[in-house]
């Protein structure tokens, strides 16, 4: 079985140059800064609500160059947005290969390089890859582990490219690793679609099962949503119950790894989507009614303080990029924060975050996604609830003095 | 929102007259009666397997009448055949325009009569379309209460034309259900395949949701292994927990039916594959963290002793059409057999139904499909354990002298 491992795109493609301009008086500001969540409070499915434009804007000079530092911390993200992608293509040749690949991966589980050429776009501000933090970027701690290890990937979009450009070097799509595998998803002739990959069927993959043959997975990771759970989460049973390969057993499971854990979001449906938490109780349940072993895993993203130490240490390395500039100084080793600010619609997992990960977080919760209440969160209150993150914006620079 | 409900097909289309030849001299041998499962007895995918063809070959005279009373008991039926279309094409007009349609609902949840039709032409003897008793047959029993009710059905194949052939008047697939609320799966737009129904989607189909206008689901049906686990997940909880109107909320919960609860079942891959019993834990732990109150649903199909009930009845009016073709008399009243054998290959499913369905039920359990083990099961022992079907019809001809 010959697995075609994605080669990581060239960064010349995916970062354009870090102009000095970007960073120029960032220091004027560096006691504070903001981490917003995306789905609920900066956009609803592709459309920006809240005001989140002009709320951005105010973070940035008359120039353009970033006065406030700043970043996205999300889990899921449901933009899937085809607009941009008619716009950029009058921009040239160069642009326009860019942006066909762009387009290509926007639809959810793409890296950050593309998040942020997406969000620049439809937001009206120029936001840097480094500012762009999702569920699934924690997996590159894990690199070391595996950066020449046989794992899978799956979730909507292009997960195997995602952690192609992480360094993984031996990954492959669970649609790809499915298709090697005759009859392993019983309803496949049910479904009237076509996966990317063509099906790779034959007497030779079945060979490969029976006489053991099969490369031993030695991971999976969940990157983003899962589009098709009933064969994702039988071919998650095979493999994890299988050690590695399906068709066979052993009490050995290959380790699991979910970008996130959020139960439910708000996407453009007036009410709330199952999300990656709630494939992750599917799979749990069903796997735990066929094995004895109970399932082991492992959950990134909010609300694991993690990811919120992390949030600081690239707020820090915003504002040191700009002290390298000449801007200012913060004073000697690592900047440190007086306040961080998390902006999020989702009390179980933004606000909670927060909370959990301490000083310097402080929450705010806004009216415009998953929570709507009059009142605060009973089990998770943030320290501040407001309508839009327009109103959390105008609360902060006022009470940072920066506006 | 208008929905096309399903026209009954005629049912001349479907069923060919009975011939009285059927029938000559069943009565010979009135004193028991067999019920076979399907999938990992009779056919492995669409293969049949333990020389089945010659063991039911032996329950009809040599002259193709029925000579021993049998039928087929199955709760999920993974057969998706196609070589068989090729081989009725040539058969002329009347046989061609029903084989076509035969041949569009050949892959699971089909009526009783279409599958009548593809196990005869598959294990080369006559089969009635009396004696095909799937998961979804007692549906049937529920007309009075939703003849004319709003309905959904789910599930592979054609759910609604399964429904709408027991007399249901107003019942629409899930698919065609989902069509009509824009954005209700939230990741529609990553998956690569066209469903049956266009999409309904627009700003009217929106207003209906929130002005409430929309028709109330009265009950809803999965009638075979649902294809699209992720979306149906999303949808049915939005009609359970919003007391049928997605987007609203209500304690109210319409009735969900089950045709089956198989966790799993022998298809073609090696190893066993997740049934409809493995959707529905995995519906029920999602809802169940959604909603406070705990999902509530019916499963049909075995091992519900009912099945094994309504099998004795329907073995009983086999043979009684038979008396009122003159061949013998079995006594006054509605026969009674001395003895039903259930020959299946799940222990929890055929054995376990047997076994609670008690006098005259008789177990035997092959080797050829789920159980493979050389003792019998210790949860669920059978009457008797052997390697194939036909090595089960031997012992039954055997012991009831009607070699």
């Amino acid at each position: 079985m010959r697995f075609r491992f994605k080669q990581p795109v060239p960064l010349s493609l995916l970062r354009p140059p870090l102009p000095a301009s970007a960073f120029r008086s960032l220091s004027q500001h560096s006691s504070f800064g903001i981490a917003f969540d995306i789905d609920g409070v900066i956009l609803r499915g592709a459309n920006p609500i809240g005001n989140s434009q002009r709320a951005l804007r105010r973070l940035y000079n008359d120039s353009g160059s970033l006065k406030i530092p700043f970043l996205f911390l999300t889990n899921a993200y449901s933009l899937c947005d085809t607009r941009r992608f008619m716009l950029i293509l009058i921009l040239g040749h160069v642009e326009l290969s860019c942006c066909c690949f762009v387009k290509s991966h926007l639809c959810g589980g793409i890296p950050e390089s593309r998040r942020a050429l997406e969000l620049s776009d439809i937001l009206g501000v120029k936001i840097l890859p480094s500012q762009v933090v999702q569920g699934h970027s924690p997996f590159k701690t894990l690199l070391k582990r595996y950066e020449n290890e046989f794992i899978v990937a799956t979730g909507k979009g292009e997960p195997d490219v995602v952690m192609s450009e992480y360094g993984f070097k031996r990954v492959v799509s669970l649609d790809e690793y499915a298709s090697y595998f005759s009859n392993i998803d019983p309803v496949a002739q049910y479904k009237r679609w076509t996966t990317r990959q063509e099906s790779k069927c034959s007497k030779n993959s079945d060979k490969i099962i029976h006489q053991g043959y099969s490369k031993k997975v030695k991971a999976v990771f969940v990157v983003s949503d899962p589009v098709d759970w009933g064969r994702d989460i039988q071919v998650l049973c095979d493999i994890l119950t299988s050690g590695g390969i399906p068709g066979e057993k052993s009490w050995h499971q290959p380790p699991l790894y979910f970008a996130a854990d959020d139960l439910q979001y708000q996407a453009a449906f007036p009410s709330e989507r199952l999300g990656m938490g709630a494939f992750r109780i599917a799979l749990e349940s069903v796997f735990n009614r066929i094995h004895e072993k109970p399932l082991e895993l492992t959950c990134f993203g909010k609300p694991n303080p993690l990811v919120f130490r992390n949030a600081e240490t690239i707020l820090g390395h915003l504002l040191q990029s700009d002290v390298r500039r000449g801007n200012g100084d913060p004073g000697p080793g690592s900047p440190s924060f007086k306040t961080l600010y998390m902006i999020g619609d989702n009390p179980l997992v933004d606000i909670k975050g927060a909370q959990q990960a301490g000083h310097p977080w402080f929450s705010i919760l806004t009216r415009s996604g998953v929570f709507r209440q009059r009142e605060n969160h009973t089990q998770y209150p943030a320290d501040l609830v407001v309508d839009t993150v327009e109103d959390a914006v105008a609360f902060i620079l006022k009470r940072e003095d920066a506006s």
